[in-house]
């Protein structure tokens, strides 16, 4: 991560992934720059489509599309721009028909540019919609939310859902670009924001002990978003995630598994305690606990690992137990998660700050244990 | 091609694409054998999802949902089947939300394996929905039309359609496996099925003069649908479209446009006469017509390839005129096809039997000439 010389500060991160391989551009105050930053790494541009949450869009979405507009050189290239509404709900075959019409109906072709301005929901569904048209067009990733730029917009997943499943359909499409800038996250409310840093937590310890220790350390600078701590945060947190995601693109090696620490339990949390009551952050904050203490129990981790993640996710401001959680209603929902093989409960477990391991074969008694000591 | 030493003769092409490469497997009679084919070629067979056109899901969609069922050696083979109604309409947005839908509540998963039993249709919308179920599952197609054995199931081209424009939303999957029996043939009406010996004459002009001059001698024999001379034809066709997709799988190189030889006035012809007029391959055998013809015009082959292409069209019972065509109508078709950069028209056109080059920049006379020397 290198600031540029001149101009802002610029922490790039290469995802590299063979003629898929893309930059990470990570700054503050600098989203004016966006315009420029899209046309000198893009060749070939005439025609963006700028798809955008209605949420973000008067503050990002439509400077960024007049910016485009007016920064062409020889050449003018041609821009579309519509909303999506905010929420779960627009990641619908309903709403990816509409904007396939979209792009359509604007003149879309196989060198039209998509370019996504929101959080996880826009990034998935017009990713999505990139991946699919004419069978595949360039795109560019503009997250808005903690949680868009350090997980959602890295790795090429993209989808949207099915009535009774999420992220059911979708494609590996990875971006060409993705852009961030912390200014963005301003008008995001604190829990949502809080919610985020569980995330980047999760790679502190699945990955980097020493990022573990920076984010020990500057807990209260993040949780002001302090801006250059921020950057660093991000940074690393990409910078993980594209480690994993370069070792295993399509999650068929098993090493993409890694970033499920935490979730076999969120995703039983969230659902049982009714979608809607934990963010997501909030819940993965509380699966890691539910994990490490799992780990513990069996002798994998000593305490020193659960204590240290424990002041870290209060620090940032997240739950760290459940008094209402039901092992009874959780652990059925465990069972139909896709981590399951063969009837056989399989969990990301740490071993120490900054490496975990997949273990398989698990005891139901162990999970429902786990449970239970996280519900105080 | 090598006949198996016992057994049905078995003509298989391998088409290469790295960790993508996969069979096409080509028999007559013996589609009774498919079950075995699909279990030893797919390791992991624990779930496979039939989905059948119901005008063949009878004859060839339910014996093989049964012996799937029936064969399983170890662990039993889950099979669902389902179908799709035949025709064009089926490649929807709605059909492929209902497919998918149809996939989750059978239980699909990653592991899952969807097969397409049926002609163009069912291949691009089953295969779009093998592409797109949890970002990606295996796929095996049983093409049954003489166009999707020859060329809808080859090359991993699959989607579906919006209803202002065709085979715009879709991804590149490969099939797993690629099975034909050419028995399966037998219910084609005559005309469907001399419309699919217009892509197999396509590849001879376009790849394989050796090819042509077969097709030459046995127009007879594939007319009358003779088994040999049929896979013979077929194993051949494959083999020239896996070529030129093993050089350009994604459609980047545009080597894939020779594929489009005929294709650009074809699309026009269909789309001025009123679609349903011409079935596809006729339209493609006026086509070649009109291509070769400017290629005699501006010089670039000699009137033997003309000649010989017109005796070969004509002994399959394909047309090599249009009394009706209207060059002011097609002309603005053409314009707006894909193959048009910068608003010049491009053509595949050939320079002798088994070679075509790419010439843009084309004067919309040449093209106008053509079209009016085939009036008659
Ligand atoms: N593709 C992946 O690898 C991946 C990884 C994790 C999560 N996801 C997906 O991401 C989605 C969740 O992402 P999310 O948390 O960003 O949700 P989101 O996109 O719904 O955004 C959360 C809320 O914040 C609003 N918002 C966005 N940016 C804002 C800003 N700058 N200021 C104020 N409000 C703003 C949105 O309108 C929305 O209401 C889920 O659909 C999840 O499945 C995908
Ligand atoms: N993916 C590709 O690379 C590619 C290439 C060329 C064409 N296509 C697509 O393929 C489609 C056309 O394919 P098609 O011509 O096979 O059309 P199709 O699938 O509609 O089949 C034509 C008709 O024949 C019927 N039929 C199928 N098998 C039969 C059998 N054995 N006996 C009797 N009737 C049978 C069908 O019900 C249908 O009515 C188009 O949608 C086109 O876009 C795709
Ligand atoms: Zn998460
Ligand atoms: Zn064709």
């Amino acid at each position: 991560m290198v600031p540029s010389s001149q101009g802002p500060h610029v922490n790039t991160v290469d995802v590299l992934l063979g003629d898929r391989s893309y930059p990470i551009e990570i700054t503050s105050d600098a989203a004016d720059r966006f315009a420029e930053t899209i046309i000198d790494q893009l060749g070939d541009l005439s025609h963006v489509l700028l798809i955008a949450d209605e949420s973000v869009d008067q503050a990002w979405g439509r400077p960024l599309a007049e910016k485009l507009a007016e920064s062409a050189t020889d050449r003018p290239i041609r821009v579309s721009a519509t909303t999506v509404a905010s929420g779960e709900p627009s990641k619908s075959v309903a709403e990816f028909e509409r904007l396939l019409a979209w792009v359509l109906s604007e003149g879309g072709d196989r060198r039209s540019v998509i370019v996504a301005v929101g959080g996880g929901v826009i990034g998935d569904l017009a990713g999505f919609v990139a991946a699919s048209f004419a069978r595949g067009v360039r795109f560019v990733q503009i997250p808005t939310t903690l949680l868009a730029m350090v997980d959602s917009s890295v790795g090429g997943k993209t989808g949207i859902n099915l009535p009774a499943a999420k992220n059911m359909v979708g494609a590996f499409w990875q971006p060409s670009l993705v852009l961030i800038d912390t200014a963005v996250l301003a008008t995001l409310d604190d829990r949502s924001y809080l919610s985020g840093l569980a995330e980047v937590i999760k790679y502190g310890v699945i990955d980097d002990a020493e990022f573990f220790g920076y984010l020990e350390s500057h807990a209260g600078d993040l949780v002001a978003r302090d801006p250059e701590s921020l950057r660093h945060a991000i940074g690393k947190s990409c910078q993980s995630k594209a480690n994993v995601v370069g070792d295993d693109e399509r999650e068929t090696s098993g090493r993409r598994a890694i970033l499920n620490y935490g979730h076999t339990f969120a995703h039983a949390i969230e659902s049982t305690a009714g979608y809607g009551t934990f963010l997501h952050g909030e819940a993965v904050a509380i699966g890691m606990q539910m994990a490490a203490r799992m780990a513990i129990d069996t002798g994998m981790c000593d305490r020193a690992l659960w204590e240290r993640q424990t002041r870290l996710i209060q620090a940032c401001g997240l739950p760290t137990t459940w008094a209402d959680a039901q092992p009874d209603a959780m652990l059925p929902v465990m069972m139909r998660d896709k981590k399951v093989a063969h009837g056989k409960l399989r969990f990301i477990l740490p071993t120490r700050i900054g490496s975990v391991e997949m273990v398989g074969d698990v005891d139901e008694s162990a999970v429902r244990d786990a449970i239970v000591k996280l519900k105080k």
